[in-house]
């Protein structure tokens, strides 16, 4: 079957594992940070796993590719981006994994069941309401600011989704660190696994990676830093590695 | 007038504006730790500064040193270690900015006065109650273990000895950081500025650098991380230019 290709859309070769995904170049694409996120996510063989804000499904997609999940659901609020991430699915010959749901991650937990996933990931729109200036709510708007959800809404869905000793995984920006910790732990998703994303290393860091386990004991522990560039600009050996080297694009 | 030093003491020379510390090198002596606190905290003209469980009052010292302080106390439980402390502050000639007072933490800000203070620092013990073998109650315990005080202790005297807007600058395990910014919160002390400590680069931290602003605004500002040590295992140019380079020792 030929799945369809809109012409403000184009396919892009993920370069891992012959996958695909089809993009708008004009609207909201996947960055370095949905890779990032896929990659730091600790999915297990049989796992069924949820992505709130799936977007394009470039999570599903990767963590797919990168794991042995029996089960991916992608939540996405906005019915023309869900329905492409279908098409990204289908494309991919994904479906019987891969599962797109058009609608609001508010309401996953009464959709999809509570207390029963093993792994919610999320990498929700970073900025404040009120944060910066927003024309139009339109696709990367939705894509970049809490209009449609807050961090709150993600991390009590994310709590109502997963069975106790489920992981939570997000990126968010490193300076929001504050509110959620203190949100997670409202929610009985304790805090367990911390990474911070640097440009550089003499650059303070401008993204995290949090793992919190619902019901978990308290104990935080660190990761090394994750260093995108040496201080020539190059990619460092590490996100050489994450990018390139059999893991993803 | 000659400063009198014990057979078990030995004098040490901070190689930095002529100072000296007293040190007994059978038992507890200052670390990297406190030279990175000392460099960390922001001590501005003309403050009145305290240290909880200043040990052999290395913190002072470097602050009268490095900082234009007005005055700066350090309060010690060990009785020993406060007589030896004073020694060091009059053998510096001192004693005109820096007092050592021999009591409980706890009582300090009924001692010193309520809300009243610029700057608090501390370099704390680190380990939590019940965590490790404490074989006695020697001073290098007491100085490692929270036999004599928590951490909750020192943020909670922290908040009731700083005027609004003043600042709180610790020192501590990174992996206790989830009880840290809770405690710090629960005590209207908000985390403003934070700085991780690696061994390297490739290292989880260990330690971490954190100030916090008594009812101050909730936004958190990340440092870049610090670094110890590079890959050949020589000292990094930022830890050459805090301990040789007019800084401190």
């Amino acid at each position: 079957m030929k799945i369809p290709v809109l012409p403000n859309e184009r396919v892009d070769d993920l370069q891992f594992k012959g996958l695909k995904i089809i993009q708008q170049p004009s609207s909201f694409c996947f960055g370095t940070d949905a890779v990032l996120l896929s990659h730091f996510a600790d999915v297990r063989r049989g796992d069924h796993v949820v992505d709130l804000g799936t977007g394009t499904g470039i999570i599903p997609i990767l963590l797919a590719g990168r794991t042995e999940a029996a089960a991916i659901t992608g939540i996405e609020i906005q019915e023309a981006m869900a329905e492409m991430a279908a098409r990204s699915i289908a494309l991919n010959r994904l479906e019987d994994r891969i599962k797109i749901l058009h609608g609001d991650l508010k309401e996953a937990p009464e959709i999809l069941g509570r207390g029963y996933l093993d792994v919610v990931v999320s990498n929700p729109p970073y900025k404040k309401q009120g944060s910066g200036k927003v024309s139009r709510e339109d696709s990367q708007a939705i894509s970049r600011h809490e209009l449609r959800c807050t961090l709150e809404d993600v991390i009590q869905a994310s709590s109502n989704l997963l069975r106790s000793g489920g992981r939570f995984c997000l990126i968010h920006q490193s300076d929001r660190m504050m509110d959620i910790l203190f949100l997670m732990r409202a929610h009985q998703i304790e805090p367990k696994r911390i990474r911070l994303i640097h440009s550089s290393v003499r650059q303070a860091p401008n993204l995290i990676l949090l793992e919190g386990v619902r019901d978990g004991k308290t104990y935080l522990n660190w990761m090394p830093p994750l260093i995108i560039r040496e201080q020539d600009g190059s990619y460092t050996s590490e996100i050489n590695e994450i990018y390139h080297r059999g893991e993803v694009l």
